[in-house]
């Protein structure tokens, strides 16, 4: 499963806003219509977004465009994924090194693209040995297939532990507001036929009391040097849970998603998104037109509260910050 | 706002299922249609459905009615909510008392109607006294005045305080997967210009992070002799993050709501609904046809996540098996 191709030139994106009733590939040919497709969740999930802007900025190189407003333009895009901001300066540095020849920035868009499958495939592998047989996993959001290259980060580690028959069921919260769970998460499991139970978010804490979740693995949109890391809003309710009930509780990301700049979470940008995304779903309006909303997309769970950091290079556990320095710095 | 009215030998319910868009009454003749009602959540919350059942079991009298089949059958329309059938038992004990008269079971179901509206009054009047100055406060699900006979119990110590000037926003779960906190608590709150804030269910522990809530009060479906509670599927997550934020943690609730002849919350049964209310919103699909939900329409939080007990007759605190019998037994 994949949701970004390239083809003769062209970038083509799975529209994961449609996603699971209707499957729209969306072609590109502007570097101003991937970001507003950034911008408008067509593609989502970390790595993906960098992947998307990788590729963006070689079609504003295609078209003989200002290569600076084109990074500028896509980074503008969406404050919190730092793989954004990653892919943009390796391009950057790439336009410098070549003369800004599109080719070779074809080349280093498709370098990016297949690293960031490479990467997932390596966290599967790490991360499949710290899941227990006959695991009951539950995740959040959609850090699959549909999030990355391919493969995915978290649902990586889950497809790698169901290879070897290690799962017996993955619980997947919906993820309000915009359902990536329900929507992307539930069709990718559905989709690879790996036992998959949805629920609402508000189920996690219940399940987790019953003893029925025996891992948590999310995926990360920033981590900061300490291992405070950004994911989808909900994500650090899910982490008190966890601790609260002795569950535990990792993230799976490639060292794209790593911040070294930043000291702790309290610096990572949190993203508000458009009140109408909790106000209404799918065109139904489902609260008064009126009312006030608060809509952060991402929030950040402490290291404090984190087992481990599933990475293409290894799991790294606490200290975190001295660890990921080890491997990261 | 009421939701429950009773005119010329006729239940008139607020269907509560079409709430906030369109304000729909539906007129009840037969008890048969009222047990639906309270099955597909026309009329929905502990207290409302008790005075619907006994409105219900008036009407099966007028009818000439076989009132033991009516009592069983509106008993087997939700298990969950003790007030059912402690509303049902009383007008069962007022049958045998009047034989039957359908008078005076009219006269039972108005009483205990206005009696519930009074003890909401009652909880507002002793809940305020805990909510601080300038109080931001969380609820979740409607506990409000269309949960109960008027005013509300968790809604009615809300606007108790703010009657004395002490709320400052209201935080309301939208509580999925019905969504009755944004469809009818934010409706709620806007009608009565409380300051309220709708948020996703996932993001109440981002704002506990933050410092953004003071107090959490919440509804009730039953409580057991020992305190754990049963209510509407979340509550346990609130609860948990309450604690683990040290955020005070209040139910609120009528006398009738709590269940003495339970030892402890393992005991109250757990209503498991429809797969398609977590597979679909409105009518809209949000997830692969296929896919298995885990979807229980309640959680039980243990007593010990909870700081008092707001009744009619004053607030509880721990040790809530001692001081619970004492007040209630």
């Amino acid at each position: 499963m994949d949701a970004i191709r390239w083809e003769g030139n062209t970038l083509y994106l799975l529209d994961q806003t449609k996603l699971p009733v209707t499957e729209v590939w969306l072609a590109y040919h502007d570097w101003r219509a991937v970001a507003e497709a950034i911008r408008t969740m067509v593609v989502r999930g970390a790595p993906a977004i960098g992947i998307s802007a990788a590729y963006a900025y070689a079609l504003a190189a295609l078209a003989g465009g200002d290569l600076c407003q084109a990074k500028a333009g896509l980074a503008a895009s969406r404050p919190t994924a730092v793989n954004l901001f990653w892919a943009l300066e390796r391009m950057e540095r790439k336009a410098s090194a070549c003369g800004g020849s599109s080719d070779a920035l074809i080349a280093e868009a498709k370098a990016i693209h297949a690293e960031d499958v490479a990467m997932c495939r390596a966290m599967g592998a790490y991360g499949a040995a710290v899941v227990p047989e006959h695991a009951r996993i539950l995740t959040h959001c959609n850090a699959g297939a549909l999030a990355t290259g391919g493969y995915g980060t978290a649902l990586g580690v889950i497809r790698a532990a169901h290879e070897q028959g290690k799962v017996a069921m993955v619980y997947a919260d919906e993820t309000r507001p915009l359902l990536q769970g329900a929507r992307l998460t539930a069709y990718e499991l559905v989709a690879d036929h790996i036992p998959a139970t949805l629920i609402a978010d508000n189920m996690a804490a219940a399940l987790m009391a019953r003893g029925a979740i025996d891992l948590v693995v999310v995926g990360c949109d920033r981590m900061a040097a300490n291992g405070d890391f950004a994911n989808k809003i909900g994500t650090y309710s899910v982490a008190v849970n966890a601790r609260y009930h002795g569950v535990p509780f990792y993230t799976a990301l490639p060292s794209s998603t790593i911040d070294l700049s930043l000291s702790d979470g309290s610096q990572i940008p949190i993203e508000q998104r458009d009140k109408d995304e909790v106000r209404a779903l799918g065109g139904v309006q489902t609260a008064p037109a009126g009312v006030e909303v608060y809509n952060p997309a991402f929030d950040v769970t402490p290291h404090t509260l984190l087992t481990g950091v599933i990475t293409e290079r290894g799991i790294v556990y606490p200290p975190f910050r001295e660890n990921l320095a080890k491997r990261f710095g």
